[in-house]
């Protein structure tokens, strides 16, 4: 193998490529990248046996041929090498290195056989249909932060991916829960999505993924079946198993009935929120809301370290209400809110919270209260 | 005390006091800042029974008092407080509490008795100087590097500074090594230096001293007795005991007939070094350099992982000369270099190596070879 590439083009299929290796592995080859040069194309191949990401790109291919050298190693001399350089890799089947050399450097990387490379397995994807980027990144992006971390919980690790019956008729739907917080969002159903299956797709997933979707006029190519998904810009494809397990029923625990509505400035919040927290050495400490007319007054009071008041100029029109929530909750559901007014709807003191932008409810939040 | 200040100036100084206090302490009342308002100036003072920082600021004092509270709580809530807020500090005696208001936040902090609060004891010192602080920034900011982090040889983890003869005259003189490598900087002697003891200052207060010194124009005031060293803004006094120890006997290991010289660009140097460490594992593999007329090759050889070979055009008249260093402290010590070539004078490639900056003698450096 011998090619001649781009340092920025390199450096961009390199840097996707060390991010799905895991840091830790004791099986070598998993540390490794497959570059595979045929053509006037070069793919750059990478593993954690659970999620495979291939980036393909051009590159002026003077000897076809495949080797694996260490993804990390080739990253970080990619990234040093100066801006513009032209990266020259030749694969020296004999000694079993590959030497990149770029200007004055040489570099010569150990190598392991491509044969030893863990190629995914191709899958019969069942349902195939394409995204804009945008929708996909709002889907994640609105989710994710309500991943559970708990492994017990494994069918918990990701976001639930499925079709269902929106406000505005069949949608494609995200859903990530970890028992205290729910986010649920809605997109228009693509072009043939209709028959897919639910799959959940891991947290890691979800992180990678988010590289593929930051270009605007971007249409994702998506592939489902029951244990994979795959999704593939023109250039990048990245293929994750999905989580072998039942989501939950998330639909018990979205209120339907909650009617007292509070109207507040989403980051006006969040800021309140942030300050009165700081009284309380523990993160998870409670957030007093004591709702009245038009006014609400969040506070906090940690015995032993001090208290904190603040209040809020707000649209609330019911009954008194004093609720508590976990503060990092409600941060980062304030946090998803970016274009309107974040709206509350209550039931009681004990029941779960509904929250939703403004009177859009294609993406809606459900927090369950604490006692305080 | 009741007083009015603005975020600003709060914050400052709050920021200055919870910096010094450490993370993890058994003593509660090492956690607060003692809080003093008189006349129409109020004193923040933290310590870490080390270090002593007192920042003085004008305000409004409505009530003189005084009170201790944690450093990092009013810190988090002062630096969430909108900017341009008037905080309002009263404390509730009878409750003992410190209010702390500002627009429609309240907070009420624990509070600690002022007595509890250890205040660091007064000295005479011997030796009282003024010095600009863009001097006594260089002085630390190219020493501080090589402070040791070995607790054993507990007389190398700060800065040396004392009154030497320098190529210049005599000066006020910094050195710092870790046995591996010494930076020695010298400034001209301030007017009443002279007769200064020789400190070694610890490497937390030289980080704590740093933030004294941002402002080009300001003069410090510099005051040193055997046990303890001050260093004072019009607003900020930051106070230090020294480290009780000898610091060795430096002179010896710098080399004074070091003749082979080569002439580098320092920036050009220091990204090579960095390139080629990258197939090293380990960050202390050594980089070999190879001098021969005007060319200087580095290399890294690591067995299992590769090589790595870069030449650069220097300027070098000597004979063929082989030598190994720790990538990483040529590293730091060509990023030392900011405004000329960097100017390497060998011996042999057993004997320690001297850098400087061109012809300037005010900084050197000197660093133990490796054998490769």
């Amino acid at each position: 193998m011998k090619i001649s590439i781009e340092r920025a083009t390199l450096l961009r299929a390199v840097s996707q490529a060390q991010s799905v290796v895991e840091r830790r592995n004791t099986i070598p080859i998993l540390a490794n990248v497959l570059i595979e040069a045929e053509g006037d194309s070069v793919s750059f191949r990478a593993t954690d046996l659970d999620i495979e990401v291939v980036d393909r790109v051009t590159a002026q291919v003077e000897r076809a041929g495949a080797t694996t050298v260490p993804a990390v190693t080739l990253h970080e001399i990619v990234r040093k090498l100066p801006d513009g350089a032209l990266v020259a890799l030749t694969h020296d089947t004999a000694k079993g290195r590959l030497e990149v050399s770029a200007g004055r450097s040489n570099f010569s990387l150990a190598t392991l056989p491509r044969e030893d490379f863990p190629v995914m397995t191709t899958t019969e994807y069942t349902c195939n249909f394409a995204a804009p980027a945008p929708v996909l990144r709002r889907l994640f992006d609105k989710s994710k932060f309500a991943i559970s971390t708990e492994e017990t919980r494994y069918y918990l690790n990701g976001v639930y991916m499925h079709v269902a019956d929106g406000e505005n008729g069949r949608s494609l739907r995200c859903v990530a829960t970890d028992g205290h917080r729910l986010a649920r969002i809605d997109a228009d159903l693509p072009d043939a999505a209709e028959g897919m299956p639910g799959v959940i797709v891991p947290r890691k997933t979800v992180g990678e993924l988010r590289k593929l979707l930051e270009d605007d006029e971007a249409q994702i190519a998506v592939s489902v079946s029951e244990t994979k998904i795959r999704f593939a810009t023109p250039e990048i494809t990245l293929t994750s198993k999905v989580i072998d397990g039942t989501f939950p029923d998330y639909t018990r625990v979205i209120p339907v009935s909650n009617s007292r509505k509070l109207e507040v400035d989403a980051s006006e919040f969040a800021k309140a929120v942030d300050r009165v927290a700081t009284v309380s050495s523990e993160r998870s400490r409670a957030v007093k809301l004591a709702l009245d007319e038009d006014r609400l007054i969040l506070s906090v009071n940690a015995p032993d370290s001090g208290a904190a008041e603040e209040e809020l100029a707000v649209a609330y029109g019911d009954e008194r209400l004093e609720i508590g929530f976990n503060a990092k909750y409600l941060l980062e559901i304030a946090s998803q809110v970016d274009r309107e007014n974040a709206v509350f709807l209550f039931n009681s003191a004990a029941d779960p919270t509904m929250m939703r932008e403004g009177s859009d409810s294609s993406a809606i939040y459900v927090v369950m209260p604490m006692r305080v």
